[in-house]
């Protein structure tokens, strides 16, 4: 279903909806036969739930394919994540939490080293330490050139975002990495008219940042940076645009702040960084929007760190919650995550992801319990995750017939 | 799956198929965890016969979308409903159930009110009532020129469908209606050579039409027409021309016997308009035809009117009727809907359609019951309804093998 023509049978309405997005969800048991992180949980408030809603698995991008949380917010989010790529440079800064804006232009980073004549003799200037990473990019915060502010964040190693923020910067940029040592680094180059003032600024920019690196005496081998991949965020239709949607993402880390941007979200502030600050905030603003995305990011995290438990307690703390989501009687609720992280794997995986859908019309399957084999019984059926979205719409009766 | 790769597959085969279509047979429980109309119904017969079928849900166009009938049955006819989409003036005249021929040029019409220099005062002539505007279409009943029938099809209020009939008439055709009150309406021009004769006849008929309606005394304020979305209905290839198939249409509503002939059925005559008259047309014809569909109103008549015991009622009667056409022994036996319809809605909805797929060949689910929950169980799964029909030519042994 493509977004236009959803966007074509848009009508107003005054429900609410909710989606909870527990990132990661998805999981696997410790051993053959066992439970996976979500069966294991004590979630009473989620199996109540998922009696009154329809269950389902959701794919994020195509079978078998594991996606980074940028492309599988968006998938969730009702797009298509092969079609709205994030760019290198865009995704390096979500990456690393950057908060980054639809006006950035963003590029991923090296330290590397140069020699006297300016040819590069170590494209990654010895794999210098994190740490020291950090120090030196702390040397470059802080430049402004022509009212643009810049941004370097460390990322691992000699590795880091970059990002230009300002007006009438576009992304039409070559790289200056010569992707080999022996040459000297190129310099940013306009591939269209509007990129121009783009490529200058980014050419100031390292020839400052190579003075400041060069009179620093403690690592004096990373004198110079390597940019590459140059992008903004993606252009894509808002929920405002498609849906006439007013939605607010809340979310503590910038990955996630950005995506929902991206979206036309409104960006809430928190008094806090924990998921009940989430939901605190969530009350806060019921009364203002018609959609809510609110983000779990502990989920995710215990699953990398291979901690099944902690990802089980991570769901706990968010089923402890639900009733705070419940009281304010949304007219639809959707619970899933952006892909699967087992604690098994350490990584994010392309398992499809347990998906819950309540609404006051959803025709339920009568499953009083909210775990992956369940969900593979569920009416949704196993099914692309920007499917979701069309359907969440419907339930709030935010979508007219076609074809009457 | 697209229809000219099924096309080649294609072979000749005595088998026989029928598909019993309920119309907005999908439904919801009158409360959560309750049972939905199909659920409801005492149904042995269709449900001796899902024990022998795979069961599944099929979605009509795509997550979400709610469908009008006339797409809902392209879709379970095995084509995609928003390819082959049908124009506002064929959807306009199927909806009030005009038997729409594939020659007919079909519009939207508003009665409306002119002043003396032919200026429109009114768009809507005032939302004249629906019995005001049907002594006004009797006004202009039997008007032909040059050799063409012109139909005025009352909708409800101001509104009728405008049909037009005889050889060489095209669709290409402009609006006359100017959206706006303060303009003269616009006359229809021809966008293409093979619609300047439909242009010009329809011309001629607002002109009469004009004439008749401003020396009619009772509502002198409707004295003009204003036509918009001139429409055929889709060209698209037939049961014939795709699978061989020789087709019929049993259907007592105009819309249904449309869309039959849309796609090169035989739409048979009918002695009475209840479904065992239905059933008997079957009976009689059943050498004559590979294939049937048979289509049943009463259900989606009871789902729009919140009637929910009237919906069980309908299915339990096509219940009973249902050994009437097994006993005939067809090779291959489909019952489903052209989209939901649940009484609590009142309205047509997104809901996948319970589906059965019987057949001799068919790998049964053995799941003696045929409702929506158990059918998000089947071995069908939740598909979309366009699939059904090559599974089903397969079971009836009309698709040979791709890649041999």
């Amino acid at each position: 279903m493509d977004l236009e023509f959803l966007q074509s049978l848009a009508v107003p309405a005054h429900t609410k909806m909710a989606m909870i997005i527990m990132d990661g969800l998805g999981g696997l048991p410790l051993e053959p036969g066992g439970k996976t992180e979500l069966e294991t949980a004590h979630t009473p408030n989620l199996d109540a739930l998922a009696a009154r809603s329809a269950l389902g698995l959701t794919v994020p991008a195509g079978p078998g394919i594991t996606l980074g949380s940028g492309p599988g917010h968006l998938a969730i989010f009702g797009y298509d994540p092969i079609r709205y790529e994030i760019g290198r440079g865009a995704l390096e800064a979500l990456g690393v939490d950057f908060d980054l804006r639809l006006e950035d232009v963003a590029a991923r980073g090296n330290f590397c080293t140069v020699d006297a004549t300016g040819v590069v003799t170590d494209r990654r200037a010895g794999r210098l330490p994190t740490e020291v990473s950090r120090e030196l990019a702390d040397l470059l915060l802080g430049i402004q050139i022509d009212g643009v502010e810049f941004f370097v964040e460390t990322v691992k190693e000699h590795r880091f975002a970059f990002v230009m923020r300002g007006a009438g910067l576009d992304e039409a940029l070559t790289d200056t990495d010569p992707h080999q040592a022996g040459v000297p680094p190129q310099p940013v180059r306009a591939l269209d008219r509007g990129s121009e003032r783009a490529a200058r600024l980014a050419n100031r920019f390292i020839d400052r940042a190579h003075e400041l690196l060069a009179a620093h005496t403690p690592r004096p081998a990373a004198n110079m940076i390597l940019l590459r991949g140059f992008a903004r965020l993606p252009k894509v239709p808002t929920y405002q645009e498609l849906f006439g949607l007013r939605a607010a993402a809340i979310a503590v880390n910038g990955m996630y702040r950005g995506v929902g941007r991206l979206v036309g979200m409104t960006v809430l502030d928190l008094d806090g960084v924990t998921p009940a600050d989430e939901f605190a905030a969530l009350e806060q603003s019921w009364s203002d929007f018609d959609f809510f995305y609110l983000h779990v990011k502990k989920t995710d995290t215990a699953g990398e760190n291979g901690d099944f438990s902690g990802k089980v307690r991570a769901i706990e703390e968010v089923d402890a919650l639900l009733p705070r989501l419940t009281a304010l009687d949304p007219d639809v609720i959707m619970v899933s995550g952006d892909h699967s992280s087992p604690a098994v794997l350490k990584s994010h995986s392309w398992h499809p992801v347990p998906t819950l859908l309540y609404g006051k019309y959803v025709r339920a399957d009568g499953i009083a319990e909210f775990g992956e084999r369940v969900c593979a019984r569920g009416s949704l059926g196993v099914l692309p995750a920007k499917d979701v979205m069309p359907i969440a719409l419907a339930n709030a009766q935010r979508l007219a017939k076609f074809g009457a």
